[in-house]
């Protein structure tokens, strides 16, 4: 024995399950059921009863690891989903990418209408900053300004919404890779990162902790999007949830259409390595569940 | 003499030249031409040279009456303007009122597709967030994360989202005059309101005079949609700068249709005269601005 210390053995469905619990009854609470005329559904719709939750589970792992605020962490946990799940809405419509399929369900403008999916996009964004703003005063303001600044960020033209058009702009182009890594840096890279720096800023990181949270941020967004490019031609429309083979019918540029199917699937173990290095290097305390994240990200089947 | 403060005569335009130029200024400096693959150009188009920029007067001019953090005002003025600004942009998109000139020119969707002005809109309003929390300590936490929390209820399903779904259901129904003010006191009034409770936000209103101000506000937002429906059936569309007669051809429910025109004029009136009052009531220092920018409300002709 060295006196190292061994940490014991880590089990993420176990620790996923306690917080997807508090995120699904958080979220439910606060996509309001109420709304006017409608709308309040199509939010739900939306939002409730689907999708990984990665993005929640990143907040609460950066949070975790930096012994942030929890009642911060779960707010902001909600909040990047609600953003996710806005974006989701808006890129399925006919004037987008006009997928009917999400989640193994009807798109919200198949089943509410288009200017209900809008608007229900839309009310879901400004929900998403309510959330990090609460009136009480249990969450300093210095971190609601923190999370409120950083989340419009990872959203706005310099991060996802940024992204979608260039996306946009380069359907049927051929790009190098590093045009695609900066497409998808901002397209999806953005808000995972954003997720991880959210979760930090629930505590009070010291900067070499939080250079490891971005570094691994970073390489756990672009690892997400070339296992996603690579799903998208190796896995089926009921195992996605949505449909499959979409990214090559649109002619889209994608990892796999870059470098092939196998560079690809080095690139994204690559990745993780790169993502795992950068936690091993810092003096965060417990690592485990952001460790564990990251190789489902890489491991998974959709 | 009695000794009683008599105020200097008040001019708006030259009150209002001031400040709008301030407003345009930030705003083409905050509406980045950089954003990428067209995205701040069709944000630009959506926002500058054009509008009244009703909202950011309210701001400023609050703001002014409370002595507020003179940063923090100009921040707020140009955030709720981006609010409006997207707001319009998914408004006239076909699957919503599909509209095809605003303030006399193409809307965005007709100059840059349906995509880029859906994704240009996403991206204005987190820009809206994104101003209200800059990374600088010129203004204080506390008044960041306010102006964050009013601006997220005043735009979304409580407020303006809210109300556009209300409408959107409404089309072709009878009202009562009390649903037509609840519609409109989300669809229109939240963000006027809003602009004013902003303003307010950027100084330290004492109990009194900040129930002045939203009576104030509530007035006014309803005087703005009342006007807005009485011009809609009397001003030509140059005038306007939008498609005249619009609410009638898409058989909507307005002031006009509920009260009539005579009716209708007289609201107006009162409105005015309740904003006026809640002013008069109060110990605000200066509301010479707030007064003569509800008197322009309600005798505008576009």
């Amino acid at each position: 024995m060295t006196g190292q210390f061994v940490q014991p053995s880590f089990d993420l469905t176990s620790w996923s399950g306690e917080r997807l619990e508090r995120v699904e009854r958080a979220l439910s609470g606060w996509v309001v059921a109420d709304a006017p005329a409608g709308l309040g559904e199509a939010m739900r719709y939306a939002v409730l009863d689907g999708g990984k939750r990665l993005r929640p589970l990143l907040v609460l792992a950066a949070s975790e690891a930096v012994q942030g605020n929890a009642e911060a962490a779960l707010r902001a946990a909600c909040a990047v989903e609600l953003i996710h799940a806005y974006s989701l809405v808006h890129d399925d419509m006919p004037c987008m990418d006009n997928d009917v399929l999400r989640r193994g369900k009807p798109t919200v403008h198949v089943k509410f209408g288009q200017a209900q999916a809008l608007l229900a996009g839309d009310a879901l964004q400004a929900l998403a900053f309510e959330l990090l703003a609460p009136p009480d005063r249990a969450i300093p303001d210095s971190v609601q300004a923190a999370l409120c600044r950083m989340l419009a960020r990872a959203a706005g033209h310099a991060g996802m919404a940024g992204g979608q058009a260039i996306d946009l702009a380069n359907v049927g182009q051929v790009l190098t890779e590093a045009q695609l890594r900066e497409m998808h840096s901002r397209k999806t890279g953005a808000l995972l990162l954003g997720s991880v720096m959210m979760g930090a800023a629930c505590g009070q990181p010291q900067g070499r902790a939080l250079a490891a949270l971005e570094a691994y941020g970073r390489a756990l967004g672009l690892a997400f999007q070339v296992v996603d490019d690579i799903l998208d031609v190796t896995a089926d429309s009921v195992t996605l949830g949505k449909t499959a083979g979409k990214d090559a019918d649109q002619n889209k540029p994608t990892y796999v259409s870059v470098l092939g199917l196998d560079r690809s699937r080095a690139y994204a173990r690559e990745l993780l390595a790169e993502a795992l290095q950068a936690l091993a290097s810092s003096d965060l305390a417990d690592t485990r569940a952001l460790r564990a994240l990251a190789t489902m990200v890489v491991d998974r089947d959709n």
